[in-house]
């Protein structure tokens, strides 16, 4: 095969990447593109029940696999999904948009088209999209089309943001030479500027040889940026404790002696706040610094002793080094690093647990238990969707066991975002493992507005995810911010045990859980670890109920909204 | 009461001119906005399911009322609206879509909040929405906030289209005059010139003079720029025959004698095709002239003398008057038009109508007897609403009773799109008339898309809402364009039927038909008539069944995607 088309051309490049399933929706511009996904062996289309629900599905699979492909038509499908491709630009995840647009011929005559604003701009979707991208192309010419499909892949995996192309009706069948994509595509970050980064580390090592009590805090960017394996090393190589962010929960090991808590500013146990504040060197890594992910920007560390690790920079107390990328940077620190000889490892803050045997087994449900309990569930290697809303905040005193893969929007947050991204989660779970478990919490508000990309778990009979719908009558973090009886914080109530059948799952089980007893009981079966059916299980709570952290953000968010 | 808050002020002026339903969802930068909902004697918050379909809801309830009010909050809820707002702006509808933002002093010390893309851009969202705004405001000064409102509504009223409104979280319970309502908001249209208004008039009038065969074609924006009357009276006064466009159907009333049928180009039944293109004058009146709706541009018109009348300009022929405003102009016209003494009113043309008799009870429903059939169960003042596939093309076949608004989207195409728009629709009538049936053909396809929108039917409990959906296994108009057998155009099955029990529908039925004595039986029953429910009523269809003018049209798209 000497020649194949432009459309096939795409999908292999991304099948050589690992990206073996594509999100979206068809539509009349993108039909023909479609018909090449089914011509790369292994790959699948997902096919998902909305576009908005494909984005959130595509950046919870790029967030387990690297990268992810969402496919959409122009107008109606790409404007739809819009809000998911923010999110993953706010939260650096790697997402290509592959637009199918009208075909060249169409747009030069400026025809009306359906799916236009009938005023024949045919770019004006591209300059929205462009404001939420990494970078864009609109292609427009086949020779040169191999090369920017290329480009754009590359950018989306280097940078972790979406990237949109547009791609005209015609050209997905027009051939390229084949044997472009013997060479894979340069997937490297370019070098550090070798004498910015020996400034660097020399700084570096300064602070750490200077310092008696050093901490580590790592965030989001460290995964998303592929800093993980860097960051334990550190940790080994050093000792010093390592907290991570709400955000960064998941990216260490919580089981390994040096792992201190989740450091959140005045919203931090009390244990983990004091710890970290009174440290003399923080050494942040891929930190992102939003409202719900420091406690409303309450970080009060003593020390002006710190350095951040970026993707794109390096900060040394207010020295910033451009260009200075953490992963090439930290590999380099790690060859020289010396913990001063006089330091002896602080013990990790030792945080009071709830003692969830005091609980009767007729208790009704709280958060606080939920969260506690939950932990011992949960298995090493699951995957753990938490939705903006009680879920994001009540996992946060959960405990993760290694390699727990935690997906939760803590800074866009768009409520809804986790039933696709668990959709996302599971289908590259069953790509990689078939036995790995996608674990997801929402609440009944949320769940509304994206259930029928449950649907999709039913189609591809995703037997490896248990959705906990925690019920609780309403918009509850909304209801602490502000409106804690206004009806706008009220949902209609739904029958949601009937979903998994409405929507003709094949194995499944839906279930209700009221009580400590009755979780107790759920969680003692060992049959229900076992992956081989879809599972529902409505946990009811108490409207008013909340994690203590969620109600303190609450308070500081409608503050924020009054002055 | 001297004075009120800002955002009452915004909620009294949409009152002022019935908007009485206020579409969307809460969110932490708009729930204070939300208060003022109830502040307003009669207004009510809808609580859409999800922003898509509470902009489609929005969409629904302006094509019946002439105006609507969407409210969403910052970033995650106003970009998942987009592609609602993008529909109302191709498709002339006026909508308000007020977003809640972060507070100025947020905004001002580039607080990296949630919601935000994580870069202290606070005016990247408010840019994107410009692209498919007629105006936009993002109010940042409590002193000249209502003008803007009030210039924002006016707009908004006027042209037709989407507007965009900023509001800061801090500036809603801020007070502005109460005395600034008593002067109502100016909707009227500026005057077109005088001068060029008459040289328009003679110009018309001569082309009338001079032909013996002239017909009026009337579309979408003549409803929508408020022209129905006018139009009307032109009939009436001239006794020329009228063809609506598809989506011009309803705009005028089918039941009298003059109305001719629907034009579609070549898509057109031959005996209005032959009768429009043999004209010797053709009076467009409101054209939206976009391919679904012009049998991909298959005009084949004999004459030259054309007349186009469109809300900002009429063109005579090639001479094209800038700001000569359909309204005015025909108006003035009406006064003075005269009709030429030899004019014989030609009868218009019979249009074979397909005989439902000969059907046998016991025969598989198919598209082409639905659509024929269901002519005779519609009533006088109902609202129609059809979906972009088999339902807007099968519709063009039936026939509306007096005073029927159509609601479908022809031009943007977005599907998903109806669900929303009924319950828009739905909510507008209920407060009209709680008698007014509402009635919904959307397919298995599309329904999915925004299938929890019918939660917030049940939740208001539209009793008069019918939703028929057809059930044809997939999406049938993809198929038809590319991909027949291909897996990317099926879609999970689901228990269609029940939906409404689980979301807790309080009075409903849902009810599936598979044959034409099905169907007939239900026709035939007065009790299935009478708006005392919400039903469901599932159309088993056969898959690659589809109406003629679709089949035709999904060639022509094809052919234009492979150019």
């Amino acid at each position: 095969m000497s020649e194949i088309t432009l459309g096939r051309y795409l999908f292999e490049r991304l099948h050589q990447l690992e990206v073996d399933t594509i999100f979206g929706l068809p539509g009349d511009f993108n039909l023909s593109l479609l018909d090449k996904v089914y011509e790369v062996p292994k790959m699948r289309w997902a096919g998902n029940a909305n576009e908005l629900n494909a984005a959130y599905a595509a950046d919870g699979y790029s967030r387990i696999k690297g990268l992810a492909c969402l496919v959409t038509t122009f107008g109606v499908g790409e404007l739809s999904a819009l809000n998911g491709v923010g999110g993953a630009y706010a939260e650096h995840v790697g997402l290509l948009h592959v637009v199918g647009v009208p075909s060249i011929a169409s747009q030069a005559k400026q025809l009306l088209l359906h799916h236009t604003l009938g005023n024949g701009d045919f770019t004006v979707f591209h300059r929205m999209s462009n404001n939420i991208s990494q970078t864009t192309a609109f292609i427009s010419d086949i020779t040169t089309a191999p090369q920017e499909i290329d480009r754009c892949i590359r950018e989306a995996y280097i940078y972790q943001r979406p990237v949109y192309i547009g791609l005209p009706a015609n050209l997905v069948d027009l051939k390229v030479p084949a044997n472009l994509l013997s060479q894979s595509i340069d997937l490297s970050l370019k070098p550090n500027e070798p004498e910015a980064q020996e400034e660097v580390i020399e700084l570096i090592q300064k602070l750490i040889s200077s310092s008696s009590n050093p901490i580590i805090l790592v965030d989001a960017c460290a995964s998303r940026h592929n800093c993980k394996f860097e960051v334990e090393q550190l940790v080994n190589k050093t000792q010093f404790p390592i907290f991570t962010t709400p955000m960064g929960k998941s990216t260490f090991n919580e089981s390994h002696p040096r792992f201190g808590g989740v450091y959140v500013g005045s919203l931090s146990q009390p244990e983990v706040k004091q710890f970290v504040e009174n440290s003399d060197l923080v050494i942040s890594i891929g930190a992102l610094l939003s409202d719900f992910n420091t406690g409303s920007f309450s970080y009060s560390y003593k020390t002006k002793n710190i350095v951040e690790f970026h993707s794109d920079y390096t900060k040394i107390k207010q020295a910033t080094f451009p260009g200075i990328q953490m992963k090439e940077v930290l590999q380099e620190l790690l060859k020289v690093v010396k913990v001063p000889n006089k330091y002896i490892p602080t013990p990790i803050p030792i945080i009071k647990q709830l003692d969830i045997n005091k609980f009767e087994p007729n208790s009704p449900l709280t958060q606080e238990y939920l969260w506690t309990k939950v932990s011992s569930w949960f298995e090493e290697g699951d995957i753990i969707v938490t939705e903006t809303g009680t879920s994001a905040f009540g996992i946060i005193q959960s405990k993760f066991p290694n390699n727990t893969i935690g997906i939760s929007q803590v800074l866009w947050g768009s409520i809804g975002f986790t039933v696709g991204a668990t959709v996302g989660a599971a289908m590259a779970a069953q790509e990689m493992n078939p036995n790995k478990r996608v674990i997801l919490f929402v609440g009944d508000g949320s769940l509304q507005l994206t259930v029928q990309e449950i649907s999709t778990l039913c189609k591809w009979e995703c037997n490896n995810t248990w959705l906990y719908v925690l019920n609780n009558d309403g918009y509850t973090i909304e209801r602490l911010i502000h409106g804690m009886n206004a009806t706008y914080n009220d949902i209609q109530p739904w029958k949601n045990l009937g979903i998994l059948p409405l929507f003709n799952a094949k194995e499944y089980e839906a279930i209700r859980t009221s009580t400590v007893g009755e979780l107790n009981r759920l969680f003692d079966d060992v049959s229900f670890k076992i992956p081989n059916k879809i599972r529902m299980i409505e946990v009811m709570l108490p409207t008013m109920d909340a994690p203590p952290n969620l109600i303190a953000q609450a308070k500081f968010s409608s503050e924020a909204n009054e002055n």
